[in-house]
């Protein structure tokens, strides 16, 4: 950590402010320029509050230079994670295709999408039984019922199931459950990921609207720090002022949490745009970009799906834009 | 609800989707245009899913004219709600001052701080029990003893006492708290929503960083659809480009919160700006601009705060801006 | 246009109103329900204020249905637009890389860069010769000199030159240029656009940091409407809260920007990141998302770039890049 | 400067990048830390790019302790700077209301207004000849004949004028005006702020709707390191996510630029909310944040004002509106 004093600072209280560093337990490296006065902090600087120090009468300035994240830093695990669900792996070269509807709504629809899935080549069955919904007026799910509808879907195809989870007081019933889902508005739920990563289920953390990437890989350490490694991150948009789309698909967050991280990082082009035709070439550029796999919704009969209709493709849609990937993925190879 | 068609429409699409609208249980309008054919629906249309009907093929827009909020809608309740807490009232022309640490660190500090604002004139004390905080190896709170620390302070000085609740696992030891706080993260936790809706205690519901007025409105109804109406909005700072402070305090939400919804609308500048010097300036701003009420965070010791300390304000600040903030009260009065 | 009247409006004003929008020359269709009145307005709306609409006191919310660009609209021009730059076509199918310096430094330099990136598959040279720059203090490029260097460097390869012009002072100065460029920050110099539209030179239009797809689209509006149709519209980043790249490349806007309007649009990958390891993933994102091509910074010796050299490919970088685009484009063939 | 190697570098990279910065003229001070060495440039560090530094293999990040901008810095300047015009004084301690139409439509609008607003205490008059508009089919303004007019209103009620210039081309033709203003849109059209920069006439200077603090006050140094130090700077909101106002009015760029620069900030809250019953809350809130001045838009009949009658003040509304200001400032004085 790097402070830069303010002009002109009496010795005195420099030499205090020295002296509380060093009994916080950190060695001091002081360097007196012309101007300004700036001080080297090394060693365990992770229990040091920025604010505070930056708050100081006589600094100027304070600048961490060692991220505050550890477990999933890619400088103290240089390879990257794969993430194993069954059979299925993703990160470190394995591309991993999820897809289903938005919400589970029936056996049929479920079985349906998940066959139609299956045959054009994913690997996961995704699908929400609880659903986080703006309105207190709109459909919530099916919940424990649509866990057991997954499950139906689950042992006709032999596609592992990724599903939303809300609350800790959930957690009995998704004991059966693949993949735990964080949500974007759940991502900052820290009671929530503490919870999840006392359990050892693979985890797909999904970007809050408007955080940054830091903050997603401190939530991903959050899990992690519990003792659950198997963390796949998700960016599924951002909020801007932007107005044509739901949100602005960040395809940069992609590369740059490759190099952040050891993590697999993965992209939602669904929810990130709202609008089914813009996710193939949404899912093609995060492809192209380096992304360890997508998630997308499919389903049957989108103008009736009781949630986020608009965004869903249809099955052949989805065989289409599975084919596409294959071929970009063949071409960057 | 209108919804206006792509020109060209064929007259057998545009009939089903008449038939199957009316079979939602709405009437429906038809105006033919030259160009362009519009559907005026009038009923009850909160059952109807835009991003559905937006998706059909023959579809060119759809647009909602009903707010899809209810119970804290203006339109259906033009007075001003006032909320309780012991003595202390919140809106309709009733000003609340609230103030104390971001976290209750000591019995000897929350209880002097507490004093030094009662001295003020704040007519609450704020403290931070549980702490919702970015990094896990960032100070979480004292938890339950921090909130016993801060019952202690309240029988001390009278001041009822508004602290944060992050989990619906916590609730049982906020039985005696006088205000539940539900911060800007957990804005959209909606398994918390409910269950506080379920209580008869006030709630301080804080906008999210990246949440819209709408959003921030549907989480009251939340809050109010499960039974609990004594909800106090409050406007902390939303999430945008600009970078001198922590957020940007969108001081408009203000008067635009209280033509939409006859809720109290208070202010937190302190989390806003992360800045204790512009503290004052925001403080005022938001009072001029018709907030009910200012939530700011005071420290005795700042710069030995566990957490914010950089935005906290000492006693003697405090003292001095809640005398400006009376001035401007009383000059608008 | 839909007009969309408040509840309980007296027959007399609504009628005054009605007779006012017939008076400024278009046909209102009245809708009256249970408890909404709906106007829907028929002609040529162009003409009308919908701020002004908006504000009158018995109006609840006005909806424009015609998008205000006309010109640059797909929908009254269906087939793609091709821009021809000498040999070089750009859209409808014919991919175009553009690459070069940030800045124009030296004759060695521009010929050294446009030698490299022709030999990696370059269609056209970029060099800034004139250049915003947020401080005064900053290098402002070599103006008309760096013209002359461009010039040079074109009759050395064959490679059509693209340059930005700052002023419609300069435009005499430009005569001689392949392609104008208008930079972000000129994006809504109406004036400029105005100047260049009464011009026969293709334009470059590069999206400003903080401007709607519409936006950009009415700027190109500008330019078409002052006589010049040779515009190709370009992405390069928005403003958005995300602080690990300079901008957040919004890769959504090409293919929405190809459903809005026949123009082709290209992406600026280096000006958008500002990190130079990110441009080939990004590069790839936006081919695999349909651009019609490419601009890209390349420096032969990015450290001592006088701008910009930090987000500068080398140029076998570029060479490589190149080679990986086209591998992109023959997959999706 | 502040520039961190990255761990491990080798001593001959590091000696050799040491020498470079020496080269450029700043001396060096290393510090040697167990992890990481540290490298403190003092002296004239504007020349160096920090953007090239950071791009060197070598380095970890780069840090920028003094701001880039000196002739509007109150580090340098520590006194407000008072612009006068005429007798109108804005700045350290003297407040000024600026007020009149969005656009100048005809002698008698532009003197109606002008008598209105002068009689409820306005000091100088606004009204827009050449309006910069998204649409090249709207209303351009009045141009050179709109000047005229502003210049009899001024002859008939003694307020100074206030303008905006798009282009400077038009120079000449605003010889006579009082205050020269840089729209939003062109406050990084850096040829206009040059030329602006050498005429001796007061600019109103507006921040750009994605720009921020530190970019507004480089374009501030354009004018005042050309000879001209008579710069207002006026925050009109900035675009944002929220969506219920125009654009987002950013209150607190009031104390912020107040602590970098001497230079006067005043608030345009007709713009930022374009919305007009959200103006005088916006305006209070500014005036109590410390503001020194407001610029507002009033029309004698904002339904048929040619543009932007949204937001305009009737002349009454803006009398009500000045009494209040006058009563806050009075409260805070």
């Amino acid at each position: 950590m790097i402070v830069v004093l303010k002009p002109k600072v009496e010795v005195d209280k420099r030499e205090h402010l020295i002296d509380w560093l060093k009994g916080m337990g950190v060695d001091v490296h002081v360097s007196v320029g012309e101007y300004q006065t700036i001080l080297g902090l090394v060693g365990d600087t992770t229990r040091l509050d920025m604010d505070l120090i930056d708050s100081l009468d006589i600094v100027d300035s304070v600048k961490r230079i060692t991220e505050p994240f550890k477990c999933c830093n890619r400088k103290f695990h240089p390879d990257d994670t794969v993430v194993q669900v069954g059979d299925v792996k993703i990160g470190g070269g394995y591309f991993c295709m999820i897809a289903g509807p938005c919400s589970v709504e029936s056996e049929e629809q479920i079985i349906t999408v998940a066959k139609a899935v299956k045959e054009a080549g994913a690997d996961m069955l995704r699908g929400g039984a609880f659903k986080p919904r703006t309105s207190p007026y709109d459909f919530q799910g099916l919940k424990a019922d649509g866990l057991e509808l997954l499950k139906i879907a689950r042992a006709e195809t032999g596609l592992p199931i990724v599903t939303e989870i809300m609350s800790t007081a959930d957690l009995p019933l998704f004991e059966d459950v693949d993949v735990l889902q964080v949500g974007a508005r759940n991502m900052q739920n820290f009671d929530l990921l503490k919870e999840i990563g006392m359990t050892n289920k693979p985890v797909l953390l999904k970007r809050g609207l408007a955080n940054s990437l830091k903050e997603l890989l401190m939530s991903a350490e959050y899990i992690m720090a519990s003792g659950n490694e198997q963390v796949i991150l998700c960016e599924r948009g951002i909020r801007t002022f932007s107005d044509y789309t739901r949100n602005t698909l960040d395809v940069s967050a992609v590369p740059m949490l490759h190099e952040l991280s050891h993590l697999p990082v993965i992209v939602d082009p669904s929810h990130a745009t709202g609008i089914a035709r813009l996710v193939p070439p949404m899912a093609m550029a995060a492809t192209a970009a380096g992304a360890d796999g997508l998630i997308i919704e499919v389903h049957n009969d989108p103008p009736h799906a009781l949630c986020d209709g608009a965004q869903s493709l249809r099955p052949e849609e989805y065989a289409d834009l599975a084919e596409k990937i294959r071929s970009i993925r063949t071409a960057l190879a």
